[in-house]
């Protein structure tokens, strides 16, 4: 894999002195208009071998492009903030918008590397957390996205004579610390885990482009040649269509059978069994959410439903049950403008909550499949392909200690009818009523599809669906309730 | 301060029965007039004496209104991410857009209160740190912000018998913890810093409202009315003016005689000279970022001027001399979605920078008593205050050991002409001029006119406004650079 970035290349001074300037203005001229257009973000990795100059290389690009719509990252340990999300909540918050230019030095590829090589982590494990990576760079990509990674790469005597050089030049040997000799004495080590690594994650939609580092010129020419024709042919031939359509996935149909219309609707909780009930498991709630180990654990619990099948109203008898300092509820509106200049699941990256606390969604991510799919509102490539981001948004959440507890809220057609035109009578439910409302009705069959699909692709053994028979509001509440105690009762 | 809340106030649960439906109904009514209008957030603050019912009462306050549209927040302990930026940055980051609730339980008087109380500082700390509250209060209700301050008291009887019959029941014995028998022993201290704390702070804009804890049917009733009573008066009367229209500011004009137009636009700097003060400039700008006390400091550099004057240049010229690690170049734009839902200065506020690292704005805050100013983007009353808040703003990057370097780059209106002229005719510089640009230079003298008065009134010791001559480029780079390092060097 490095064999190329070891031939010792170089660029002569003239050659540098000519072919600079013409591709300064280019890159600059592609910056502009990457940032006219703000059709895509340009997420640029600079990884490699200590002292194959990347810290050089990045305050070229900076000063090679307009620094303003740059964005400069050093990821160096995790703020405590940061420690209480999943691994990558750092990446997601620092993820250039559509138009600018993300430059990560030190990205997610250094702490799996780091690990595998320090902590001698097995190399299944390495392997593990590259297919993440994948699967996170091949999510970017499709939401379009132009990944550039570049690898700066050292033979092992061009990193020995590098670190020489650097610490004999009193301006530059503050750059050479014990960690880089250190590193420097397991390099063999090094180059194969690297090289391991970089093998695994060399995908089409995201290549790796190794750029031998020790000629400064080349290094700098190299990598700023590579990022023009990169962006540049992206902006010239926008992609039309995604390269990977898949065929939408269809639902049987051809019985009657669904695990929707299998549901018992009638179930029923009278009133007095209702309170009883309730007061019980609010208790149950509140003692589980005051735990100790709660403290060490977080949990976000989705609620998605037809129009009027009694979210809200459930939401609430959760919430009634908890200190309100340690929750938050997060209805799921239109996206700003900011989210919408981002990959579709940053909305919800941003509100998974820290330690000790739920995060209760009405609505969620799930909207990509649900609503975005029955009413065209994403490509059938977007939302076939969210079944696998949203899999892998959970798990993450739930490698964290993030528990994840969803719930489908069912209601008959006619039971909707009904609250609907309760809606529209009483006073100060009316704002719960909009046009929307009867125009998604019209739309049961398409949305009970989707439903179903979504349930046989996204529930998992850990993060599994809760049908929930909703006909009946006082039956619903309970059942949810009663859900989630359990599942807090399993972990702690 | 707190004698109608010992007189042992009660609700008798008849009242209470009769009484809460009708003010649930209200409360939830108003809430979402308000999330409809979005014309402005609501700020709760509920404080008091320990175990006068807050937390509960914030949970009571979830219960009955819309808990989707409220945002809780318990401050705590600053993470490490609100350790390094002006103490009030982790409350600027919590602020409810408009439209929304945000309840604060501890608030931004926990800190000062708790000071004066444990650690003994003088009073006149903690009057400084009062006046500071006010000024920020005052800015959110200027922005539109209702702000409704809780204060829930305790007699001193009542507070021994509440935490004795917290401890009885082993239902909520966990809620008596050490600290607050602790804290009961010097209630009489409590007492007496608490009404000083309030009585300085009890504004027009943001008065007190004092409840007497001891009965909780009282208790909630008496916030929930309250809460009530000002969100629907303000909904239903919106404030037509601003209560406090200022005469705006007038600049002398009587003679010629102006800050800008004494300025020197002649100076300039041969090519020669320019380049070996650009290397030397750089050279010290870039050892003085890396010097060890850099990082225990941070800086935020400030670039206006007139179109074409050079800020961009300038900016690059800094860039150049720093690692792109530690800086970031803000583009001032036009504020997003988010950020028009939040006070003018949240926009600025969510880009100071961690220690060690240094924020470079190309066009800043100052654009409200400039372009804003004078286009009429906002009323006179608005950037008149602007001065102030923009002052005080400043300050709290000081005290947090932030460095505020503020530039105005000034050209002659030939130059711009000859400039603007180029621009038009180099492809690559075409970008950089708009009709806009031309409008603008309509209004020079308008222009003019404020950028004197934005130097006459945030011109302060510590953060001085450098006016820099820049119709000779070279020439205003370097003095641009070197008062940089100068500023570094002084404080280093």
């Amino acid at each position: 894999m490095f064999e190329s970035a070891e031939l010792g290349h170089t660029v002569d001074k003239e050659s540098w002195k000519r072919e600079v300037p013409p591709l300064r203005e280019a890159l600059l001229d592609a910056q502009y208009d990457l940032l006219q257009k703000a059709e895509f973000p340009v997420i640029i990795l600079v990884s490699g071998v200590d002292g194959a100059g990347k810290g050089e290389t990045v305050n070229v690009l900076n000063e090679w492009m307009d620094p303003r719509h740059i964005e400069t990252h050093a990821v160096s340990d995790p703020t405590d903030e940061e420690r209480e999300r999943p691994a990558m909540w750092r990446y997601w918050r620092l993820l250039p918008p559509k138009g600018k230019i993300g430059i990560f030095f030190r990205s997610w590829y250094s702490t799996p590397i780091s690990l595998a090589l320090h902590k001698d982590a097995g190399n299944s494990e390495l392997d593990q957390q590259l297919a993440r990576i994948n699967r996170f760079e091949k999510m970017l990509t499709d939401e379009g996205a132009l990944i550039l990674k570049f690898w700066l790469h050292l033979s092992k005597e061009s990193q020995r004579r590098r670190l020489k050089t650097l610490e004999k030049d009193p301006a530059t040997r503050w750059r050479v610390t014990e960690r880089d000799w250190k590193n420097f004495k397991i390099y063999d080590r090094f180059r194969r885990t690297a090289e391991h690594a970089l093998r695994r994650t060399d995908t089409t939609e995201a290549p790796w482009i190794i750029v031998e580092g020790a000629d400064a010129r080349y290094r700098y020419l190299a990598v700023g040649q590579a990022i023009l024709q990169a962006v540049r042919s992206r902006l010239d031939s926008p992609r039309t269509c995604s390269a990977s359509i898949t065929v939408p996935p269809v639902t049987a149909g051809m019985d009657s059978l669904s695990v929707l219309n299998r549901l018992d609707l009638s179930l029923k909780l009278a009133k007095k069994e209702y309170e009883k009930e309730l007061e019980k498991y609010q208790g149950t709630l509140n003692l589980l959410t005051r735990h100790k180990n709660f403290g060490r654990m977080s949990a976000v619990v989705v609620f998605e439903g037809f129009d009027a099948a009694g979210k809200g109203g459930a939401i609430r008898r959760i919430t009634g049950a908890l200190d309100a300092r340690y929750y938050r509820v997060i209805p799921t509106a239109a996206p700003t403008e900011e989210e919408r200049a981002q990959p579709y699941l940053w909305r919800f990256w941003r509100h998974i909550p820290r330690r000790g606390h739920l995060a209760i969604f009405d609505r969620s991510w799930y909207g990509r499949v649900l609503v975005e799919r029955v009413e065209g509102l994403c490509s059938p490539a977007d939302w076939t392909r969210a079944y696998g981001e949203i899999n892998d948004f959970e798990e993450q959440m739930m490698r964290n200690r993030t528990l994840v507890l969803k719930f489908w809220l069912q209601i008959g057609k006619d039971e909707q009818l009904r609250r609907f035109r309760e809606r529209e009578q009483v006073s100060f439910k009316r704002f719960k009523i909009t046009p929307e409302d009867w125009r998604n009705r019209e739309k049961w069959d398409d949305y009970e599809r989707a439903v179903c699909d979504m349930i046989d692709r996204t529930s998992t053994e850990q993060a599994p669906w809760t049908l929930v028979e909703s006909d009946d509001k006082q039956f619903a509440r309970i059942k949810v309730l009663k859900a989630i105690c359990e599942k807090l009762e399993a972990t702690l």
